[in-house]
């Protein structure tokens, strides 16, 4: 009967391009997969390389550059956050367009780009499953990713997988988004990153990952 | 302890807007509705008014003539139906702009011409909750609007109620839509419109209601 040795249980280096590295939960995910793997970081405006994902062409563009990844990583998006009594059309579509269609992008353009087995990881939020008032955009586009990530999963080929991870309010974030969760108990960013890991060295596919 | 009469029962008369009322589902939730309520059919090119549920502005004009509701239902929209590694941002638009957005549409513009205890329903789709092949843009489509009624519900005023019915295909499209399902037991249109009834004439909010 096998054991399990050190070496057996360590995970080799896998290469991961991770899109809005600048950010609060960016960088708490390259911190944690910097550990162990290859990080290329990638923004809107910093990072090793820029691309914007509401622009499906600089994506492949700077894909195309890096060359093939073992996993990709969107930690990216706007939403628009207002009473729903006032919501337009317009703003509604901050959402759709910039979270929603930006992470989409990241899929439709990187499923070409990964190497066999590898990995795209998505972000949602907690308002998915627990709405908050002005919250109506928030809770749809993430609802939305995680639908996409359950039926994009089962497409995918090659061994590729597609999870997306759902977080909490921040810790560390907690003075800009707090006062729109009263009552929420915020997690220290670095649980949060811990799932991003459990998405790319792991082997489930179409999951919601929830830390909160 | 006071007893059920039929009086007590029986819903009075209510003012209802069927928007897409000429589909499938449309006309058959006019029909179950038709019995006891005043129906009043929107479409895009048919109906007792015209309007696009793209267009908010046609839904305002048409709202505006009709005087207040009781209740406003939605039975259509458009998604892509393609394979994910093939499908662009401008294909995975469709669905977001068309049967999501234009639902939002009626919700962000038909709150403010509802009576007090006024509802909206909405439709989503099996899909949502059981992927098909090339239907990713159908899931996240449809779980976009199942996160959007958790929310909106949660917001309304005046005891407003919003829900989303969550059709499976239905008998009378299965010529059109069955190659797309395998071995899904179709479902007789007629059941599927108690739904909406339910919806119309109940008290839930913020509620998927599957027929399946």
């Amino acid at each position: 009967m096998p054991t399990a040795t050190s070496a057996s249980l360590k995970e080799s280096s896998m290469k991961i391009a991770v899109f809005g590295a600048s950010g609060t939960l960016g960088r708490a995910v390259v911190e944690r997969l910097g550990q162990h793997h290859d990080i290329i970081s990638i923004g809107r405006t910093s990072g090793d390389y820029r691309a914007d994902l509401t622009d499906i062409a600089s994506i492949r563009t700077v894909l195309e550059k890096i060359g093939p990844l073992d996993a990709l990583i969107a930690t990216a998006g706007q939403l628009h956050f207002g009473p729903l009594a006032e919501t337009t059309p317009e703003q509604f579509q901050i959402g759709l367009n910039d979270k929603l269609l930006g992470q989409v992008n990241l899929v439709l353009a990187g499923q070409h780009h990964l190497n066999d087995g590898g990995s795209i990881t998505l972000t949602s939020g907690i308002v998915s499953d627990e709405p908050i008032r002005n919250g109506s955009n928030a809770t749809t586009v993430n609802a939305a990713l995680e639908g996409f990530v359950r039926a994009a999963a089962l497409e995918l080929p090659r061994g590729l997988r597609v999870n997306v991870v759902s977080p909490n309010v921040v810790v560390e974030s907690w003075k800009d988004y707090g006062p729109l969760f009263p009552g929420v108990e915020a997690v220290p960013v670095a649980r949060v990153a811990l799932a991003y890991q459990r998405s790319v060295e792991g082997i489930q596919s179409g999951r919601v990952l929830r830390v909160w």
